[in-house]
């Protein structure tokens, strides 16, 4: 029997016709393809750090414990009662939340919280639409709009990422003289050491967008990823997030939280947090379609990690270990000549991410010569246009500490810095 | 601070505006809520089979071994090389199945099989398309394509559930005819055991509705539900699958296989197997922005228990237990009066399910009166109407032999039995 096939008798959707695969895939796949390449552009963690020992140890109590046994039975769609009770608890712990305000009833779990933004957006917008974001903002997320066919529009943001109010307020007086805000459906803010920014948005400036949007009567849905939260090196950001701060009361919130990046990866169970009951339930609807509800399993490890304090103190790891491999990136640029070659970037307090401005006239994109050169010489970034929603300025790259090891991201960065310093791609002002 | 919300102020999207609850998951609901209750609805597996030894032992070697603890990092998008190999020659084994028509690259591992029939139905259809189902037809299913705007017609079968073939090519001529045929993007069969009809489909008639397809020249994409092929009593179920059969050849096809059912079902680790590159790859990209890939760690799971062959020995338990749970339903009914009372069913060869039809003239719809002394009487069953596309005839009930224990289930068909034979509800020409 030979192999035909007849891709000629399919008509699409309109959804599946505009279908295109997420960059990132390409990307990880490139990584995972090639041994020989040494990736900063996954947003991996590291094997190192991975809680082997005390997913194992859970494993066995829960999947042989005669009352546990039921984790490898379905549960609900929302996710785990005791899960999503020790998620409120969790979130209650962060500087300056409301422990009052949560309620195991506004979280919902997840297949990481990827899906509870697919989701969100899902929910909220139809094609054409649109939503408001940072510049830069999460690739990943700029994936997810375009394949739904929304409009993601920037805000303006200064040089180190944060967001400028009035640029915000004339943003939005343009939109509505334009006759476009009426499409435009939400906010995306990555507040806790962005993706890939690595900037945490501060109070004052968290504050202000709401005044903002208030003032110009526009109480739009407002979702708040903070998946890196938990990320930090030596301190939590101090500010709490969405749902705890006053002015943002009566906003229509989605919390993205994950338990993925800070701990086993793979178990890749994340979470929202909405107190919009008719909105949470929307998006409900649509998980109970989509699958119906995240693994069991995987819910229940999460769980007994929190129960017992593993979860919080393989945390306390996590952060001296990255804040070491933060150190040891840092140097290494410093020390292969990137600034003297034109390049910024400020070293991040939390998080995976390296963002780095180049020379304002170099192309640091996927066709470029300059990106061809970087894995000719063996390494891999995320080319910065990404992060931008309508994919300007060129010059910028994310770098990930994530899943090499301290010699790896050295060379890794000393392979960069042979093509980043080379005079053909340095600022010429040098 | 109070807790005030402004559900007002959401604009939902056309998705999100008429997405309603799931009926599966407010059945589950009342099953999970409420412990005195006897549920033979869900479709829960038997918590008494679930492999917790097995899983606990794969899970201590690959948690803490040294190579193999990249099953805690994240995955590919579309799923593990292992597993996709695994599944292939898993496949091939099937009785029929030509094992030299499978390669890795057209599986693809999803959320249970629920994800990649939700991927297949967002890349084929639009709001107002059309996917031929059969009559009765899986009613999660149904919820999925209502949710997505889709309208399901129903293929005319006889009362045994098999597709009526002059009435097949009646229905299409009908669409041709009044300009509907185009809006027709799938068609989508239950094939083993089926749910619930418990029914598998003979090799003629599997053939005869190719042919019939062929003759209109409607080659349009064939999605096969296999999700309880697996699971036969006494031996497999002949027929191969669309994959193998020769005159499917040039049809698009999708083929949904699980490993939730049969295996560890709160790891929900279902895939698609799709030949035609075009589809599949639409439903990646979009897999992707949902996800970007199922649970890495339940994946490997799943590959090393195919691999050990501890999955293929459990099957056999399995077969055993179920059989012997059919058994006990079937005597039970028997048992109680069922028969005498008007009720006809066939006793299954496999599955979980039994599918019974009630005196002509029954309404045992949710919102009647007969469902509500059921669930007054302590049991819980699945109105039938909600496997019919349009919702009618209104006398079938849905019964699953997965959860309950042998007295569980002897004591629910003893409460139904209560309710079902009592005169009012009984059939009046007994």
């Amino acid at each position: 029997m030979n192999r035909i096939e007849t891709d000629s008798t399919i008509h699409f959707s309109q959804l599946g016709h505009s279908a295109e695969p997420p960059v990132i895939v390409e990307l990880m796949n490139r990584a995972l393809m090639n041994p020989e390449l040494l990736s900063l552009a996954a947003g991996f963690t590291d094997n190192a750090v991975l809680p082997g020992a005390i997913v194992a140890e859970i494993c066995k109590e829960i999947a042989l414990g005669e009352s546990s046994r039921e984790c490898l039975q379905y549960g609900q769609n929302q996710g785990r009662a005791g899960l999503r009770e020790l998620t409120c608890e969790w979130l209650g712990q962060h500087p300056g939340e409301r422990l009052e305000c949560f309620s195991p009833e506004e979280v919902f779990i997840t297949n990481g919280s990827q899906q509870a933004l697919y989701l969100a957006m899902q929910t909220l917008c139809d094609p054409g639409d649109i939503v408001l974001v940072e510049e830069p903002s999460y690739f990943v997320c700029l994936e997810v709009l375009k394949g739904l066919g929304i409009q993601p529009i920037g805000i303006p943001c200064d040089q180190k990422g944060a967001i400028q109010i009035d640029g915000f307020r004339e943003l939005i007086a343009d939109l509505k003289q334009g006759g476009q805000w009426d499409r435009v459906k939400a906010l995306y803010l990555v507040s806790y050491f962005g993706n890939p920014s690595s900037r945490s948005m501060q109070l004052d400036e968290k504050e202000a967008v709401a005044e903002v949007l208030l003032a110009a009567g526009a109480m739009i849905p407002v979702i708040e990823d903070a998946a890196y939260r938990e990320l930090y090196f030596d301190a939590p950001h101090p500010v709490p997030s969405i749902l705890s701060l006053e002015i943002y009361q009566r906003f229509p919130k989605l919390y993205l939280g994950t338990y993925t990046k800070p701990f086993a990866t793979g178990l890749k169970v994340g979470y929202g947090y909405c107190s919009h009951a008719n909105w949470r339930e929307k998006m409900l609807c649509i998980k109970g379609h989509q699958d119906f509800g995240t693994a069991h399993f995987n819910q229940a490890i999460v769980e007994r990690a929190l129960e017992q304090g593993n979860y919080a103190s393989h945390l306390e790891l996590l952060h001296t270990h990255y804040k070491a491999k933060a150190e040891v990136m840092d140097t290494a640029l410093r020390q292969w000549g990137l600034a003297e070659a034109g390049w910024f970037w400020e070293k991040p307090k939390g998080g995976l991410i390296f963002w780095l401005r180049g020379p304002d006239s170099l192309d640091t994109r996927m066709e470029s010569t300059f990106c061809q050169s970087c894995i000719d010489s063996g390494m891999l970034y995320v080319p910065g246009d990404l992060c931008f929603p309508n994919g300007t300025p060129w010059n910028f790259i994310r770098l990930s500490t994530g899943s090499l090891s301290h010699d790896g991201i050295q060379e890794a960065v000393r392979r960069f810095a042979s093509v980043a310093t080379k005079s053909t791609f340095a600022a010429s002002l040098l």
